[in-house]
């Protein structure tokens, strides 16, 4: 028994717990977040909230409790040192680097099929490294309730329950307790929807029956990999064969010559709606808030403006002067910024590339992303 | 005769000209331009119309064809190389520096004094470095006339036909012609006024009698000086000691003694008003527009935005992309700057600095100058 574990708890208990891995794959650029976020320095390597933390570290202090010590990351090649800077304590047997992306199935498979080597009783929790979550303490009771509810045979998503009827988010359909003794909130799932209709979204909510899916779960590796094994043949077989030769000299070239050809899919697609499809995904509810800090206006929601102005500003060395202005500023250079009589805008003013929009366009970043990478104007994005 | 005048001319009209001698004051930093303009680089020292030309540039060339070789800039110390390679034909002994600025009469006075003593049959005209006048042509047209009428013993003004009852110049009442046989449209001047309000601006237009003050002026350096001498006693004395040592190995000593102990106050003050009372001011109307690029919005106006969209876009390196934007963007820097779903912005983008705000509000970046100056922020003024 570990002293970070709270007391009461008996021994079983302790059993399951000690079984949970965290994995946290830290891919995407963020491309709505623009000129901030990167291709070389994507959105988790990030201080999004003014809490002084990247997003990537923060999410690995809100898995600490659960796993320390016990925390994978899987990222691109290119963020490696930047990644060890963030998490120092990690340990090179923890950081598993994808020489180039092949979308989520393949970066959480390959985490599930190294840890099943390690240890096949494993539970894997999967958490993204760019989500904001508060207050951690009800994240980690709703995880604690996933691994055990996972121990039980179940693939377990946590389910956020809905503030609004939002269509930017898809959905968790649920169908009723599974009686478990531990995990008291672990519901069965229906099944999953894709992002909804505005009249949809408001059936859903009104129903009580769906909740938001924020791509977060818990799964015992073997039965993950059981079910990758059903739905994406190839992938399994080309993961574990990747995985046999991880700890072992082999890995470089078995990497080289298997990952290229791997198939590239979502885990929704490869596990996720097919296990729930067949009756082996449960949900556990988590009643805290969850933003995935998709564009510029959620960070102006992250960073509550002072009372005295309705000016969010983030960055160190920040030197603004607002006259009548009002929005957001993400200052990553030193210099002086002067904002008159302007209302709701979104400044972001990064050394070599400035973005000018208001908060309700801040959807519209990714298109003008788009339009420099048609434009040759690679060497800002 | 010399080959750039026009053919036709009579040989008196020829005299005349002869002796007019261009001088242009080059102060002030132009507050309202910031972070454009600094004072280390005020206004004149940039190219606010996308002609390729700074506005000293464009000023001395708008005299050269009456004053090749004949003109004189009057600016800080502190602007000397600047200067100099904006103007490498202007020589060393038209080149009068100011170690402190003193204001508009010391500057015109010490130019006035030291043309005079080169030679008292000079007629100097007083034009300000940073302004847009178009068409050039017409310009010179009335520089002309205003010389012809200087000729016959008189302070003469440049006055603007006014487009529509501003409350942002100064105007000019005029009292009748002055039949003179080269300046027909000369006209006495009973006095200058202020900056009008709304109703006032109204009535002076519909008057026909009210022209708009742009400063511009065309004098005998004699007439000047004695007007200076009968209001401003002490300048003029301190004026007449700097000039006489001018163009001798004294003139170091004699004004680091003499300049800063001379009163600070406007031409306006200390001769044209007081001249107008006594019957010695004209004025010649100019028949072209005229700007003094007072604010960002001024640089709306002056650059005419391509017809496919509505965004002016200033700056050599300027690598601008913009969705649903309109305004103006100045980019002093290489910057890529994207602007989506904002209206009537003005962003100027430069290495140290960035303002954004709109046309609307464009008058009050004075404000904050002044609190960047208060709070200690001086490194970017």
């Amino acid at each position: 028994m570990t002293t970070d574990r709270p007391l009461g708890q008996d021994p079983a208990e302790d059993d399951v717990l000690d079984r949970f891995y965290g994995v946290i794959p830290a891919g995407g650029v963020g491309t709505r977040l623009w000129p901030l976020s990167r291709a070389a320095a994507p959105k988790f390597l990030h201080d999004l909230t003014g809490s002084g933390s990247t997003l990537i570290r923060a999410t690995y202090e809100r898995l600490r409790p659960l796993c320390d010590g016990r925390t994978m990351v899987v990222t691109g090649a290119l963020h490696r040192k930047a990644v060890m800077a963030q998490l120092p304590e990690l340990g090179k047997a923890n950081l598993v680097l994808e020489s180039e992306p092949k979308d989520s199935a393949a970066a959480i498979g390959l985490a599930a099929a190294i840890l099943y080597r390690r240890d096949p009783k494993i539970i894997m929790g999967s958490f993204a490294a760019d989500q904001v979550i508060n207050p951690v303490e009800q994240f980690q009771d709703a995880v604690r309730a996933a691994v055990h509810t996972a121990a039980e045979g179940y693939i377990v998503t946590i389910g956020i329950k809905p503030t609004h009827p939002s269509t930017g988010f898809g959905y968790i359909r649920t169908s009723g307790s599974l009686g478990i003794e531990c995990a008291p909130t672990a519901q069965g799932v229906a099944e999953f929807v894709e992002k909804p209709d505005q009249e949809a979204a408001e059936a859903y909510v009104a129903s009580g029956e769906y909740h938001w899916n924020a791509g977060m779960f818990v799964a015992p590796v073997d039965l993950l990999l059981k079910h990758l094994e059903t739905n994406e043949p190839l992938l399994y077989a080309g993961l574990m064969e990747i995985a046999a030769a991880w700890d072992t000299p082999k890995r470089r070239e078995v990497v080289r010559r298997v990952w290229p050809g791997l198939p590239k899919t979502a885990i929704d697609y490869a596990v996720a709606e097919p296990a729930a499809a067949a009756g082996d995904v449960a949900m556990v509810p988590g009643v805290f808030s969850w933003d995935d800090v998709g564009d510029f206006a959620a960070i102006g929601r992250l960073n509550a403006a002072s009372e005295t102005n309705n000016l969010t500003v983030l960055g160190d060395g920040a030197r603004v002067y607002a006259d009548k202005a009002t929005g957001v500023v993400v200052s990553d250079t030193k210099r002086v910024i002067a904002l008159i009589g302007i209302d709701d805008v979104v400044i972001v003013d990064t050394p070599d590339a400035l973005l000018v929009t208001t908060k309700e366009h801040a959807q519209q970043v990714k298109k003008a992303v788009e339009h420099l990478r048609a434009s040759g104007d690679t060497d800002v994005l």
